[in-house]
Parts: structure tokens; C-alpha cells; sequence
């Protein structure tokens, strides 16, 4: 039994969540609206230090970061149109403010990794995490590690096949009509004029949402032939959407495939995540915890 | 200086080329038309034969292979439309016929390979190497090796956004429009009724040609973050082309990127191939120098 204490971060646009670990077990949480870097990070290392003392500390980040070991300003947010945030060093202030070894990850970085630990894609090598929620994000998991070349995966910014029909021009400030300008909650909701919370009795809307997920992913399973896609986030809480998407993947990959799992029903190759919400949480608490070994 | 012999087969879908190499030098060569298995396999492996002992074998290998290191077909091509080579075990047989270790991939993987070893690839960790001729094939290179994960990647079948106003159904017989079936050569030579060889003086033609492309290499590096692109094969003879391709993926990044080098020129990111034709041949060479160190 791990006995160790551990702050686990999951750095969100919108909001931070921090918590303290014994083991992988959350003992304090709290969240924090994201403001300045400043004034934000103050309040997570004021949390945590209010706990007492923890030995390793996990971030589960907003991106774009430099991951680049050698980098100089590894472990940084890059550029971000987010005010304030281009270029602050996330992983060097908790790191320096607390006095403990640190991690840090992409969010889905992070999430997927904690999947990998505890949740649904224990005992794989490759696999694929995404959220789609008010962005799509995904972390690319490859031979027992989150995967960054060079910089990260951005893969919710795939060119999609329109629809024909579908004249709903996408909402990506760079792309326009990417997957996640097409395929996003607020591209759902910005395509038919309401929250797609409300839309839950539309089937049209669903059958839609379904054709662009379900060609991303056979984009991703032709691009990294992972052994699972784990899919989840605020979108797919629809009901039966991820049904929807499996029976769509099949028929967009249409039998051609290296691998026999993928010519039938597809339901063990995408999966709903274990941690739902809270991936990301979890995760900081796996990359504490590697921390606190390395 | 390495004095082993090896025996390289690259083994197509027209064509088969054997050649016996000293080292990484091409002592003796040849190529066998593709027609039975039996017929194809024996005179490859009776060239190899004809020239006397070596000590391992590589093969590139058109695909889909099965490269599950624990499957009981380890090495075999799988289903394939071309008459009688499904379920052939490829690597078996010239393992068992030379009694020497071999190894085994798909021909754009022992081409990454090859390229990772001696060509364009060398010193990087994670890179793409793809071949635009009668097909679009696309070997991914991750951490060292060559990625496969639940199969291995056919980056060829991936979506594409269509360009408004081509209307070219696209060919590809499992998807239609893919990538393959929109921007390979056959495709070229269908949408504009000639063969690309001789479409040299028709902007247009290549015009179109670069934007798919460039859509394919942003879709792959939002998706797998390689830190370079080996763009080859006989399509991209074409005068200019690369340089097109170039400029156009810039434009579809639109400066959404986590690192620098995809914001100005992409010279040193999408780069030829060194060995050209010869990439697959090498890269079995490379794959033989495996076989006999392990």
C-alpha cells in the first residue's frame, strides 16, 4: 500500500483542480477559477501547502506546453491566446514553490496515462484517449507512454470530409471547419442554435455528431493503429452516441483493416474511459506518483 | 567495416527485387515478377541461394502483414486481393528455406527504416516516411523503431476535406475519396485522363495534388507529432511539388502548431527521401542487419 502524499493539479482553461493523494486515494480537493498565472498558481500551491507536507507533485496542463526535455523552458505553456499564460513556467513554479519532485503533461497527456494505470486501457501498449467536450482533445499513448514528437499531438485539428448537406462553415478560430471546429460542443451548439444538452431528442443531430467521430477515429486508427480508443467527455454522455460511433467506424473503415478485431462489432476497441471527469485528476496523481520514483 | 553478407528481398505488389548485400553494399541484384507464391518465394530464395552463403535475411513486404511478435502467423501477409498470396507466411518460408535468422515489415516501414540508418532520418526519434506512386504507403517510425501497433498503420485509407469543385469520385475500393483513392498516382491519371507523366505542364494538376497532400501531412502531424516528413515516390518526381506541398501545409497549420519549426518555412520538415527507389531494398538490408544481431 503507497502511503506516499501527493498534489495532484489538473491546470484547465476555465478551471484548476487540485487535490492531495495518499496513494491514489484523494484526501482534500478543491478548484480554483483560472485567472492570472499568478494569482491562479498561488492559490493551488497555497492549497496544498495548507494540507502539510506531500512528497511528489502531478500536472495535468491546458496546452500547448514545451515537452521537449532539453528545452530551457520545459514544462511551459507555449503560446495560448489565453491572456497571461504564453510562456509561464507551470512545472518550474510548483516545482520550486513546494521543494518536491514534479511532473507535468499535456491534460489528455496526463488523463491518458491515468487510464493506463487504474482505468480502461490497463495492460495495452498503444492506445488513444480523447474528450470531447468544449474543445476535442486526445492523447496519444504509444509502447507504455504518452507520446510527443515534436511538440504534442493536436489531433482535434484533423481536416474532416464534409457531409454533403452539412453547410455548417466550423468554429475553429485556425482551421475553420476541423474536427474540432465540426465536432466540438460548442460547434454542436453554434450548428443548431442550442446547447447540445437540449438536443438530446433531436436524432439528426446525433447521427451527425456520430459521422465526424466516427471518421476521426478511423483517420486515428489508420494514422497509429492503436489497440483501443477510449472516448469520452461532455459530448458522449448523449445516450447511445457511442454506439452510434462504433457502428459508423465500421462501416467507414468498411473491412479494410490489418487487424480482425477491427472487421466485426467494435465495442472492446472504443470504450467509454473508467474516470469520466475526473481523468485528468487521476492522472496528475500518475505523473506525482513517477515523479516521486525518478 | 561490416563483412556479413545479408540477403535483401523487397517484396512488392508487381515486382519482387532480391539482392545480396555485403554490408550495406549491393554486391548482386535482381528482380522477379510477381505471380504465384511459390513461383515468386522460389526464385528469390534460389538467387539468394546462387550466390552462396549469407547470414541473415531482411524483407520490406507489401502488406497487410500480420507483426504480432506472439501471433502463431507471425510474418504472414494477411487478406490481401491479390490472388493467392493471403495467409502466405512470408517470413517463414525464407527463414526455413535459408535457415538463417530474418526479419520482416511492411515495405514503407523497412523503408523508414533504411532511411533512419543511412538517409534522411538519421539522428531523429520519431518520423514519417511516405511514398506517393501507384499507391499512397506511409511507414511511421516512433521512438526509435517502426510503430505497429494493432496492425500497423495504412495511412493511405485516412478521410480527406474535398477540394470545392473537384468532383473526382475517387477510386479506392474500400473508401472511395481517401487518400489513396483522390491523390495517388491512379487517381491523378483517372481525374485527369492522361498519365501524371505526361500532366508535367498543367498547373492545375498539381496544384490540387499538393493541397490533398497537404492536408494529409497536417492531418498526420496534428496526429502523431513527427519531427520530420520523408515525402517520395514517383509522383513526387513532379518539378516543384515538394515545394508546393511545402508552402501549402503552412497554410493549413495556419500557425496553429506546438513548436516553431512548423510556423515559417517547412524545408527542413518535409524533406525527400534519400534512397528513392532504392529505399525499400535498403531498408531490407537494414532489417537483415537485425535479424543478425538479435
Amino acid at each position: 500500500m503507497n502511503e506516499q502524499h501527493y498534489a495532484a493539479i489538473e491546470a484547465g482553461g476555465t478551471k484548476f483542480r487540485v487535490a492531495v493523494a495518499r496513494g491514489r486515494d484523494i484526501v482534500a480537493d478543491t478548484t480554483i477559477p483560472t485567472t492570472a498565472p499568478d494569482e491562479t498558481l498561488g492559490a493551488a500551491i497555497d492549497f496544498i501547502r495548507s494540507w502539510g507536507d506531500v512528497d511528489a507533485a502531478g500536472i495535468a496542463c491546458f496546452g500547448p506546453l514545451d515537452l521537449e526535455p532539453t528545452s530551457p523552458s520545459y514544462g511551459s505553456v507555449t503560446q495560448t491566446p489565453k491572456p497571461g499564460w504564453s510562456n509561464v513556467p507551470v512545472l518550474d513554479a510548483v516545482r520550486s514553490e513546494l521543494g518536491i519532485p514534479a511532473a507535468i503533461e499535456v491534460d489528455v497527456g496526463g488523463a491518458a496515462l491515468g487510464e493506463w494505470r487504474w482505468g480502461a486501457a490497463q495492460g495495452l501498449r498503444h492506445f488513444i484517449y480523447i474528450t470531447v467536450g468544449t474543445g476535442f482533445g486526445a492523447g496519444l499513448f504509444i509502447d507504455g507512454k504518452v507520446h510527443h514528437g515534436m511538440g504534442h499531438p493536436e489531433m482535434g485539428h484533423i481536416a474532416l470530409e464534409r457531409v454533403p448537406g452539412d453547410d455548417y462553415p466550423g468554429n475553429c478560430p485556425f482551421h475553420g471547419a476541423c474536427l474540432e471546429g465540426m465536432a466540438a460542443g460548442p460547434a454542436i451548439g453554434d450548428r443548431w442554435g442550442a446547447p447540445s444538452a437540449e438536443l438530446g431528442n433531436r436524432p439528426e443531430v446525433w447521427n451527425l455528431e456520430a459521422t465526424y467521430l466516427a471518421q476521426a477515429l478511423r483517420t486515428f486508427t489508420y494514422v497509429a493503429a492503436p489497440e483501443r480508443i477510449l472516448l469520452g467527455g461532455g459530448v458522449m454522455q448523449q445516450d447511445g452516441l457511442i454506439d452510434l460511433v462504433r457502428s459508423k467506424l465500421v462501416n467507414q473503415l468498411n473491412g479494410y483493416t490489418t487487424h480482425d478485431l477491427l472487421r466485426g462489432s467494435v465495442e472492446d476497441y472504443v470504450v467509454a474511459p473508467a474516470f469520466g471527469q475526473d481523468a485528468g485528476l487521476i492522472g496528475a496523481i500518475a505523473l506525482a506518483m513517477d515523479a516521486a520514483e525518478s
